[in-house]
């Protein structure tokens, strides 16, 4: 009942008015002209539109089932996984050197928000597969990337992560899966993980699972953990296929959402795997795919809030009820649309306003990446990594926000599952968990990132906001940006001063305040990306031709964050500054 | 795997310390003492623990079925729904002459809290019944009354209501159901009707539902509206059951949650009604039952919370994950339980403060529900008249909000079905959309309930927080509640005066700050209620033998709420102030 289009026109306003992607001196940005990214968005959106989208729901209801040991996905997803494969699209931004594009990882980012928006469970299978691509990638001997990447990069063998165990989920410091070394340099597997997504299906000839397991007499607890390359089917010296490896589906988990993607509990029995980067430095081949991966959680965040915000649109602008207080819009009708309801309207542009700004941070967010790959700036890579629970934890806590607000806009249909507004409710859900809980983010964003190198990105990262500011504090046409932004970009300051006041006294006065700090944070980074976008927006005015009815709707949207949004800033403000006693106080025997 | 407990203790303080209930003038409380209240709330208690309980995940996994017509309800609801018509559980507050018990609505609202949050579908099956009973109580003739209450009164009859049609939700005018005057007096119904809430099933021997139709040759729109008995089998003059009526179910809704509730399309076939009241006064009919409706459904919203918070406080004591930063807690242990966390016991004190707020609020409500139908107390009809929206809308916003956040301290575990946390949160949407979704809610209290009378209840209100803050003003141990509440009440006075200035030049610029108006006024409600709370804690450990624990971390849970939740009124004051015009600005054609 549910249908997608792909926002490409508000994308390419992202890429080309407000980040200029072309003209950055950025290997491979030159040919990311209009024409280019607009013919890929296009082909991107047509895909998604035609094939992703209507298998959304499908996979919603049908759900993955495992029969004798194998996981049969929904009708269709086969289908659907070889044209992703036919077309390309699993490769944009893997190396050429093995069979991918070459693209920049923003053009991979453009891509990766629509194909997730219209069907976020079906997209998670190649999604996970890039993240196996980029660990071997950055850390496998080039033997490992010879056997692993070409099939990687194109999907023909799809990947998973495997982190958690039933008793070790943030703290994977406790797992348990042993590795014992063998004479030929290879590893014995043992052990049970769980929440494995796409641990197995039927979409492809082999799945490549890369394993957290402990070498035994390595050092206790997270410094002895190493990473493993841990093949379904085990593959010979020349890539053939060979005998089952000791891998196998324990079960699948019946979830909130995505039962299009067989979320499983992996055991591992003696099996075997190679060891990937160093004995015990599992951790960090793991972590340098974090900020990719956690972009791409705040990706699917804001993007099942866009899919959602279109149907609740489209169904304002349909359904009629009730009259417009200030006289009837539809009088021959008998009733005006919902639309013309300020509720309806105020809940409508909290949604627009939130993916729009979310898209410009996201992308933004890319372009850093490729700027620290691509270019080594080291200062891009520590704006990225300060940043990097911002996007996760605030894009995700706010996409599932105003994906259930757009089921609200259908009234009781939004409950009945027929009607698919309950499904993008039920999808979003699992962004604010996996890939680390929102409250490790803020966590890792406040114990972790804010004093890095020193609080020098930090310190950049306020930098950044204070020259937007100056730059257009004297435009009278950017009043309406700069000053919310300034104020609010202030309370953030002033949160940042208490936790260097206050944490040095006690870490809890900043721990408590941390999931205050995440959000605020986000609403400044938001605030910024509205600011830039309407100074692109202002400056498109003044071309020849400009599509005004569109620039115009752009600068109404960014004033409708600036001025109902950005004042949330300050009720966190307040709220860190009560400092811990209240949270801390009571005994845990006294909840 | 998830549990409940009964959280008698609580609901005894808000019964006795705090609105000293059986010390009040209204018939009927005097019974109500504290051994009384326990020994129902303890017997309830038990009920919901071993019977009910247990049922929750098994209706949300089983769900309803329509088989050959008729709706089979989850394995063990028929045994269930015995168990608590033996136990009389359903005739709390009817009246004596009907076969019920006669007990305030007070002594009705904290057994619906305990039987609504051990399984909230299989409560609804009496929750509907209570709503048909109501009606008919007050609008039925002698006849009818000697009729249908009896039955009603001990569910071996269960009700319905059915108002919205395919086309015809919040804008009830628009409906098409006929209802044709038949000779001897009877009425002939033929329409559909959607969302009807225990519709059909297999648990009692009749069904009485109250449809909404219009007369032909009435009125147009919802002037036009009157109310029917349609019983599903028709009933003689001495209460037998006869024919099959000409009502049956069109489908089953397969829905997020609530799974355990059957959810009917109902189609009317010339079925034979019985008109309840006066002819096109169906909607004031409809009305007499709202605030008591409405409340019944705010109830549902915390009491979700509740559950949700009770295992979320389970998990958060059990689940060893990390160290606490300030030093090991469990050092013989491989790590901390997660309560050490700040950002847990942050998530966990939203939850709690919410709770326990919005019960004492709800009680406050049910109170003066009481006082208004047992004493004719208008001053308390026109505040719970004023006040239902807020309690319907904020209690349930807020307890789907906190039945997610329950969700996430369980991390990956929170989005398995098979733990339980998924149905909470997936059971407490429903309640921000029906008996009005929660956007109309606030325009009934910002476009019509703030001016009723003259604005005599809202000035009543303030006219309550104010004598509030001036008793207790110059108690130095209540600084920390009535200061944060003054500012509240003071912010929220200035959004009413705000909406009176503006709204009468534009209603779009109240209507626009709707809202934010109704979780303003939540806050201040909860603060007023914090505050009470506080007092009646501090004057009890004044007291002998006081139980201190209890009462000193009342006051600690309530200065949580003031600091940290409170805040929020400032925001959405700002949020008001800024006017209709970035809501109501971009034509709906350039959304």
């Amino acid at each position: 009942m549910t249908s997608y289009t792909a926002p490409t026109k508000d994308m390419q306003f992202v890429l080309h008015d407000v980040l200029k992607a072309s003209e950055q001196s950025i290997p491979g940005y030159d040919e990311m002209d209009r024409d280019f990214t607009g013919a890929v968005l296009g082909e991107a959106g047509k895909l998604a539109e035609e094939v992703l989208h209507p298998l959304n729901a499908v996979g919603d209801r049908e759900g993955c089932h495992l029969e004798n040991g194998v996981v049969r996905t929904p009708t269709g997803f086969r289908e659907a996984f070889n044209k992703v494969r036919e077309g390309g699209w699993t490769a944009l931004d893997c190396d050429v050197e093995y069979g991918g594009q070459g693209l920049p990882y923003l053009m991979q980012t453009g891509v990766g928000e629509i194909l997730s928006a219209a069907n976020m469970a079906f997209n998670m299978y190649q999604g996970l597969t890039h993240g196996a691509y980029s660990a071997i990638y950055a850390h496998g001997t080039d033997a490992q990337k010879q056997t692993w990447l070409p099939k990687l990069t194109t999907c023909e063998w799809t990947g998973t992560m495997n982190l958690t165990e039933p008793h070790a989920g943030t703290d994977l410091g406790m797992m348990r899966t042993k590795a014992e070394p063998q004479e030929d340099g290879t590893y014995k597997i043992t052990g049970q993980k769980i929440f494995i997504s796409a641990g197995d299906h039927d979409m492809s000839d082999n799945i490549v699972h890369l394993v957290l397991a402990k070498i035994a007499g390595g050092p206790e607890g997270i410094k002895g953990v190493s990473l493993f390359i841990v093949p379904k089917i085990l593959v010979d010296d020349d890539g053939n296929l060979g005998a089952r490896n000791g891998v196998s589906v324990g079960k699948i988990e019946e979830k909130m959402g995505i039962h299009g993607n067989s979320t499983c509990v992996m055991n591992y029995d003696g099996a075997t795997g190679y060891l990937l980067g160093q004995e015990h430095k599992g951790m960090r081949a793991m972590f340098t795919m974090m900020n990719e991966a956690r972009l791409g959680v705040g990706l699917q965040g804001y993007a099942q809030a866009e899919v959602a915000y279109q149907n609740a649109l489209a169904y304002a602008l349909d359904r009629l009820q009730g009259r417009d207080v200030t006289g009837a819009k539809n009088a021959d009708g008998p009733a005006d649309p919902l639309i013309v309801h300020p509720d309806i309207r105020r809940n409508l542009m909290d949604q627009k306003s939130f993916v729009e700004g979310a898209r410009a941070f996201t992308f933004w967010g890319a372009n850093m990446i490729d700027r620290a790959h691509r270019t080594e700036d080291k200062d891009a890579d520590g704006l990225i990594s300060l940043l990097t629970p911002v996007i996760k934890g605030f894009l995700t806590d706010k996409g599932f926000e105003y994906a259930t607000a757009a089921q609200q806009i259908y009234g009781g249909h939004g409950y009945i599952e027929e009607w698919g507004m309950s499904q993008f409710a039920r999808d979003a859900r699992i962004a604010m968990i996996y890939e680390g809980a929102n409250g490790v983010q803020a966590l890792d964003l406040v114990g972790r990132k804010l004093a890095q190198d020193g609080g020098k990105h930090v310190i950049a990262f306020f930098e950044m906001v204070k020259t937007f500011c100056k730059e257009h504090g004297e435009d009278e046409e950017m009043k309406g940006f700069v000053e919310p932004l300034k104020a609010a970009s202030k309370d953030l300051q002033e949160a940042g001063m208490y936790f260097m006041q206050e944490g040095m006294k006690n870490p809890n006065a900043a721990l408590s305040g941390s999931y205050d700090f995440m959000h605020m944070m986000g609403h400044v980074c938001l605030g910024l990306m509205w600011g830039r976008m309407a100074k692109a927006a202002q400056d498109g005015l003044q071309q020849d031709g400009a599509d005004r009815d569109f620039l115009e709707a752009k600068i109404a949207t960014g004033r409708y964050y600036m001025q109902r949004q950005l004042p949330a800033t300050a009720m966190h403000l307040a709220r860190i500054k009560t400092g811990p006693d209240t949270i801390m106080g009571l005994e845990p025997t006294a909840f």
